[in-house]
């Protein structure tokens, strides 16, 4: 598959931005990271006075075979409920949305079962399902090519359609029990970290339970030697994860600021940046998470995150928290006078 | 003087919002530090499901005298003339606070030069003015004690008003050329850290103007052996440092959530937590600056910021950044569903 081209970002503009920035009424760098956001948002969005739009939170959701050999200490049915949960607004990452401004839209990637009934709102649900639910990676591969390919597809379309309804902020985040384990070994096959050490404890596994699911993705790593990022998506899974992947290439080809949030979401991006490197500058990585590999997954895409709670929901939670910081790193650039015009008031 | 009662947190309330947060749809702990902020900011606010109401920005200003010994790399000037920037909304507190939908209020507590003209707006804008800038601690006591009660009382008094207005999230922010020098005398003077450890490079200082400054606190510290709080106050100033201790102390009586900014709101912190040991709890450091001192200060105070962005700014920008995190910390309380709620939807 071909994807669109990802523009490079604007190095002049990136200077003038720059040269704006030392220039407003502040001590030069006082505002520290938040002044190379503020480039960096400008070349994203082509503008030295940024605008950076609504902001939207899209969860995707899917489920994973590999639940089948335990790797996670939650009952896969989770997955399904906790969309339901999400669709009446009382999850976790509903609660940061309204306290952000962030309107939130869930996604079915690949949930095993259909998302329906009450819970069901048009307007904040997609059915993009690929599949109800990947095979067990551990055994067989996770899905077809063509179904990564196909979600990477719609990811790509929901981002740039998102970005053209005039979101410039798009925050990435997901749902799935076992997707830690998914990404686990996305990660390990893309960037050749050990697995031992991509592997963490998920929802909260104790250290039997998290020797157990290293065992598991032992089993499924040595099942298939498998290089290419759409191989590895689909051997490995998830749907949400290609899915995702797939939404931070179409939210940089639209020159949206692509957020993203844990773990999980950071493996996505690494699949999306292995296959389209110019994404890399359009990704905002908002936290650190508590989930192991989380840190030397974004040490490999030199990345260094805005947050640093000791999250580990996912839910796109940790995104959101970073979107506040980006709307005021363009506001910077857009709002704020230059010590000039503050100096001819002393005159 | 004497301050109005601050009651200390309720740890009944304390336990049984730990326990709601236990129970809420997620891994136990997933949310990190999020959920002990959504636990402390219930006992604040007197409420299991917490609402913090508006969130406004008050912004203390005041003139250093410290200035004459050439304690900043900037005029002294440029505090009226950074003053009248925020009242018409562009400075770098307005952007921020724009993008986090915080109002904004500025307070002249000591400014050397009236605040006049079309710059004056009424609804932004309060004059509480002690004395037209303090008087030069390396030589004098920057205030008289009356002055720094008055300064204290009409911080207090800001803040209560302002609470009863319907805001439950105070940010407090400052400007005011020279006010890191002063800072630094009364954290000096209230922790016994060695001034050296307290004095850093404020807006800009480079080595040279860094040793000046701490040669001239120096002779400052020496000229008085003052340790009660309001006579250090009272000593090395400013009147906005003492204004902003007397709204600390007000926020906390009225249950409002006090977030706390960097180097100078911190030191304002020390001061009133040193006067009212109780209000402590209310306080939410928003940030670590780069200010030298700053981190020595949190971590005389326990405090563990809740962002490490590298700002040295001031003017509440930093408190601005936190607020967000605040509001999704109360919403979890407020918003989220337990988990037996959600696996009642997969029985």
């Amino acid at each position: 598959m071909k994807f669109p081209a990802v523009a490079p970002l604007d190095a002049e503009l990136q200077a003038r931005a720059t040269a704006r920035v030392a220039a407003l009424a502040k001590p030069p760098g006082a505002l520290g990271r938040v002044e190379a956001l503020a480039v960096q948002l400008a070349a994203v969005r082509g503008s030295l006075t940024p605008d950076v739009g609504r902001a939207v939170l899209l969860i995707f959701a899917g489920d994973h075979g590999l639940t089948e050999d335990g790797v996670s200490s939650y009952p896969a049915a989770v997955t399904g409920a906790m969309v339901d949960t999400m669709l009446i607004g009382k999850a976790s990452a509903n609660a940061f949305a309204a306290a952000v401004g962030v309107e939130v839209r869930v996604i079915d990637a690949g949930v095993a079962r259909p998302i329906l009934g009450r819970a069901r709102h048009e307007d904040g649900f997609t059915d993009l399902n690929v599949r109800r639910g990947t095979a067990n990676a551990a055994r067989a591969p996770a899905m077809t090519r063509t179904e990564a390919e196909t979600a990477l597809t719609r990811g790509f379309m929901t981002a740039e359609r998102t970005v053209r309804q005039g979101f410039g902020l798009l925050a990435l985040g997901e749902m799935g029990i076992g997707n830690t384990a998914a990404a686990a070994l996305v990660m390990h096959r893309l960037t050749d970290i050990p697995l031992a050490h991509c592997v963490g404890r998920g929802a909260g596994h104790d250290d039997a339970g998290l020797a157990r699911k290293l065992a598991v993705l032992e089993r499924a790593a040595a099942r298939t030697a498998a290089r290419d990022p759409i191989d590895v998506l689909s051997e490995f899974g998830g749907c949400e994860i290609a899915m995702m992947a797939g939404a931070v290439i179409g939210g940089a080809a639209a020159h949206a600021a692509v957020v993203i949030d844990g773990f999980i979401s950071t493996a996505a991006a690494l699949a999306a940046i292995r296959l389209v490197p110019e994404v890399r500058p359009y990704c905002f990585f908002a936290h650190t998470s508590e989930e192991q590999g989380h840190g030397r997954l974004l040490a490999e895409l030199a990345a260094e995150p805005l947050l640093d709670l000791g999250l580990r929901l996912g839910e796109g939670t940790g995104a959101l928290l970073a979107v506040p910081i980006l709307r005021a790193a363009a506001r910077l650039l857009s709002d704020v006078a230059t010590l000039d015009e503050v100096l001819q008031d002393i005159g």
